[in-house]
């Protein structure tokens, strides 16, 4: 049941052709879970205008196409992560506008209007192997219109160069940091600004990182409480939120 | 060295009592970090607004009492954390205008001046037993002025709860969700809103839940990606986040 | 909302004194959780008859007793579980009637008529310290009017003392079987009978034990496949799940 | 020795060609383990009426055509798991009556004659990408005469999805949930209905999903108590105790 | 049934009170379990001489202490495990002719009469620590007559205490070897000797040393193939084998 | 040093040659160790008469093939576990009179006279998986002169296939138990038996089984007191041990 | 045997009292574990010049006191570890010239002359939690005649603080960092010098630092080369390298 | 800024151009990073003389040929790890000079004048196949000038082939020991020597070694407490510490 059906009961009730208490019987047990899905579905997107995303890892290339061009037919901008090449191949294939992020492995479509930039995220990443999942939040963010300012390879180790930074540290809403290994990233960062840091571990590393379970422990104890964490070489996820805050962030002068 | 003494090197330079490659050679080795020391700070305080805090684990009384009093004389707000019993009774006998706020095991003192609430922070909890958890956070969000909104014991299993709080949930501009056990509720709440979600795990549970852990990874999962993740129990670090989250978004009418 | 205000509002609708188009908005705004919150509840009840159970571990005394008259007071049954001695005091100073079961760590109230058994639960222990997570099941079960026959001190390491009930087990419309340490006993059980075989890992062990961890590892492993598994220790939740499936077998004839 | 051979021998006894005391010792000593044997075969189907399953993983193309062509003759309805593609086509050819079901990565050969459902079974499913799993279980209760209703793509993250298939839900005997990443889907549908809910967690998702021990473990912790787990990825496993559960539910009436 | 009902039944056929048919009946349906439980006891005990032992952990003082009399009374040789101060008062009270091995944690009872030693036990200790762990194994193996010869602190930083002892070490017919923290001197002690080597990991350790799993994984991981392994602190269980083991050793000349 | 050169310095001594304190001296900081090193060998392969073992996995085919022709030319049987195609293909054709055994991925080359074996060694796999494991060590048990009795396919959900074979166990010096899955079969047999069990976890299973991890710790908690345990896969160990074990209680008529 | 009674061994060859052949086999036989306990013994002191330290953990008070009395009387410097208040209490009454460090826990008892510092160790800790292990390491250090310089409370979410000390950290020979939660100060103080950094992971967390075992992963992941780590709060053994490292740094000019 | 451009600051400063208020305020705000930048750098190298390092996992070929030839280019030593095959050849085609040390997937160039050796490092492997690990480590030492001695194939299980090199041991100035499976060579070294030892766990292992995890838990726990530990399979890591150690002694006479 939609709105449309909804009016056309109520209509019915007003005009007598069906009485109040059917009515409310109807009502009670009407999938109002439909009309919620859209409901919240409405909300959702107009609170957040961000739309829907394909994660393609785990999907057939055929299906990540079909998903994407349904999307696209839509009108709305488009995102799909983790596109190996064979599916990025026929994504483009059918839906030529689209551009294939090879770093981020990320396949995006724009078809929304430019606006100003949503707020300011600056992306960090620790060493270079960290560059992809650095990259496919910076795609996401860049899609959601977020003004991006990569800092990459500004690991703790040499500490020079994430303090040559600091101005761009400082001018941003937002931070997502990128880092493997053991993860140190996010505390000094976020010990360095007075903005939410989101952090993202990845995988990089070998031996007891454990896949990204060290970087990712590491940063649940971070010593900087403005610091959150999300799930291993998330970079979507971390865009996603940041985008979120930066806007609020974007409007407030 | 201060920005006094280094206006004094400069003075001495201008007037030729050292010479320029002398003062090149101290300024490549002055304690520059001294001076970054105050710059960040000041830079944190003025950005963030939101004072240091004691983390009261782990330290005695005396140690808790003694750092708590020198916070207070300062004239700022104070937040003490994880405060048992005896720290408690000898932090009030010692600063008799703070108080303790038995639930959430903090102690405050508010000596700012009262402002306009900076934001609106749902906190829920999924049930009774997570209410620990909820309330630091709670503490914490007040004491920093935004505005709190407790939703307790709306855990998934009876989903009708949290259905009941939506309008609450969909006003706030950021939401912390406290929850043990199975960790769901952050990924059902992050499904029905906006904005974001910062997920507390609890040590609330008993044998798989690995005091917090299983809900910990659950969280990490979550299949809505406005999602990030703080360390199990860590109230005050989800609060101090959302705080700065609640005043981008408070500012932008 | 509920049914009588629901009703209203059609009411006004066929009077006239509302407009089909409001009310279509206000209908959509509705707070159908509530709505929900009523349905849901009442339908879990209409088809469990399993009341709420009480689960005394972090409550307080007080808490626990409070909440246990107050269900009391609704003239229904009731249980608590991992009650404590003093909580065990307490509540049956306010609830006389009610009874302690000291190994099962449980106290019952049965207000509830005498019905038939509703099916027949075997409860399986390996050993003789499983017995307070088997007895919080067989407590549990009990007060749900199931039949329980307790089978303790089975394990595999001396198959025939379960060889020799094996005619109890094959009665029995499910299995509750808790086990400790290597966790063995539920497949061996699974390949003797066709009936579905709940399994609790219990904390009973040392060592590699891991507090439960190894014996819910095995049960999870099990070849025998009508084996499902629940929490460590989780004799109530076993018990819950074994009465929803005896009394549909128990109606079958 | 069958019955057939301690008939032999009992008959021996009565006419005297063997005595009481040779008897006793060939008794003691007999193989009783072969008698037992039979009798727990024959009482396990006779109970469950569920034949022996092929877990193919493992084997060999050519072991598993064997045994499944061994099986087809003896009549009986037969079912193989964990297929690959080329062990399929080397069954297929073998047995051309039977049917691969592709994303179940299962094969059945249905020589029963139809009967009555025996039971209703909901499966549900998270994501899409859950579907291997949910279609296993779907495929082993639909060979087992279960009426199989499947309701997939209702994760918690869009609660909508869920709330709108309720109905279906509640009119089920017990239902089956696949989830994998946060595996929250199992409590929020427990919460929703009184029928027992098996819940398998899958290994979908990636970083700290951990294969899927996440999901489980979110899933042991369930707060609804009618919850109970079976392996990652294990659908067969669920299917075989949701149709000895449906089975006696649906000769209730 | 036991064998002298089972002699009755067998007579009753012979005399044709009973005829073959209802025989065959009575004994497919027989508790044959009893007669096997009967036989597989005295096999048992008849093989390994082993009484069963009381692990006190776990159970109340006036368990262990009813259990030891019970057993004392039948007048075989009594063992009971890790037993605390207040049961092991309880017990002597009981039992004054039992002896309390303060440092194994163990009471014993010794009431057969003295025979030869069967087979010779080393028990090697890494440290003093592990002692505990060590006596365990020591007491137990004394009582089930093997003689023992500790060999304490002979842990690998120290190479030469351990050479120092190597002709105890292969004049013995089993090992038993207990170490916590990196639990590495089992390896050195299986490369040293040609008998089988049973390796204890003690809890003894910290940090890192996980309660002695960490040793445990490593004596999994020896490089020594004579090397089995047991239960962290199960010095009880190594005994129990290498007397096993010792005994047959024993009787070869 | 070996004892040659030694003979030679005390005959130097005698003479006159050399005098005592610079003899003294030269044995002080005498490479003790190589006189060590033949003594330990020797003594080693006289007790335990078991060859060295060529471990091929993380060798090349050249390196496996080299080391195996060059122990062949000594003239002692050989035994090379862990080999995979190529590399067996290379040693038979340098070793022609080798043997392949398929199953258990291993070769083995007989040259030593055929001798009476040395006691009996029962090998159980709980399912057909387990085989390759249970076939190294039954290849390694034959090749050491012991009677192997290979007992497959007996896993506990089918409990009377076990019993059927309980005759054959309890004729065994020791039993060697291998069980993937949740590994219960060593505790049963355990229970059956009065010699010593070695129990070797198989990685065989999936999901929870984590690679043999669950089958290991359940094994390590046994309720029989009789079970040691071996790492993953290891059935050349457990064979090692067995040998050992078997050859002690071989000798005792 | 010692080099007395080696030396008398060789007189007799000398004399003739003994042939060399019988002799030969004596000292093949010679326990000459005893006469290398003494020259390992005299070799590693001789060269490390550090004592044996008693760690009083898992000791009783009266062995701690006896075996510190018994080091005390042989002229000696003492130092215990991990010692509780009562025992500290007992072998300050038994050796009054010990001294107790409290926040170190642990007691000194210095007897050698004084002497040069035998090089320089920077020990950072990164909050004040930190400071029992950092303290017992300096307590070491000292002991050890190391100079050392303490810089506390320099965690990286303050970076100002680390970098004001930083030439006292390039003034070291070596660097000890203890850090608890993230663990991230090692690998910052690794790129800021050029030598050696020991890590030392502390207990010091909540939640997911799981007592210090996510410190420790962070350290043994770290991105500077010149980290290596010790087991968690292992401050003893960090200063006992850091002391052999110091040393020969010292002695270079 | 840089050197140059803070001289050119000052000069300004001195000659007028520019006010000591104005000055201050631009060296308050400088990128002073950029200056701590070169000044880290350079004091880095200077005091290590260990030149900057290629990690190629994770780096496409042409990545590393093109760093590897850019460092070249400068002149100093290069040195790259983890170095495929395809990245190898592509790098000596790129760079004719360098070697391919295929053993310890190495590439190194060197270009700097020969010196003295820096000390001397023994390199331990307990088997062969923890061998690529041991030969990055003495590649990398080697490179960096360490005198280095390999004693591989040293395990503990035949402890003799230790022993036999023990000299060799007693006369490095540090000892790197790589061990896979338990991971006991290093407490064994440890206690023979009184110089720091370099414990590096290798992957070697299959079962519970868990990837090398069990060899660096055991590490960490050593007994010896001149111990520390880096990461699984991390030979480059050690040298470098080990090269910063050996050359301190070097320099000691």
């Amino acid at each position: 049941m939609n709105k449309a059906s909804l009016l056309e009961l109520l209509a019915a009730v007003q005009s007598g052709a069906i009485d109040p208490t059917a009515a409310t019987k109807r009502l009670a047990n009407l999938p109002f879970e439909d009309l919620g899905h859209a409901r919240i579905d409405h909300h959702r997107t107009l609170r957040s205008g961000l739309p829907e995303v394909i994660y393609a890892q785990g999907k057939s290339p055929e299906q990540t196409t079909e998903i994407f061009a349904r999307m696209a037919a839509s009108g709305t901008d488009v995102l799909a992560t983790r596109v190996d090449a064979p599916t990025a191949a026929m994504v483009l294939a059918s839906s030529p506008a689209a551009i294939h992020h090879t770093k981020a492995r990320a396949i995006t479509l724009r078809q929304s209007a430019a606006t100003e930039p949503a707020g300011h995220i600056a992306i960090l990443s620790a060493g270079t192997s960290d560059q992809p999942v650095a990259e496919e939040a910076a795609v996401t963010a860049e899609l959601f219109n977020a003004r991006v300012t990569r800092l990459y390879d500004v690991g703790v180790a040499g500490l020079h160069r994430l303090l040559a930074v600091r101005d761009q540290l400082t001018s941003a809403d937002v931070i997502i940091v990128c880092a493997g290994m053991e993860g140190a990233l996010p505390s000094v960062v976020g010990g360095l600004v007075g903005v939410p840091v989101i952090a993202v571990p990845t995988s990089v590393g070998y031996g007891a990182s454990f896949d990204g379970a060290t970087a990712l422990l590491g940063m649940l104890n971070s010593c900087s409480p403005n610091v959150t964490v999300v799930n291993i070489d998330n970079g979507f996820g971390a865009a996603y939120t940041a985008v979120l805050i930066a806007r609020a962030s974007a409007r407030r002068s």
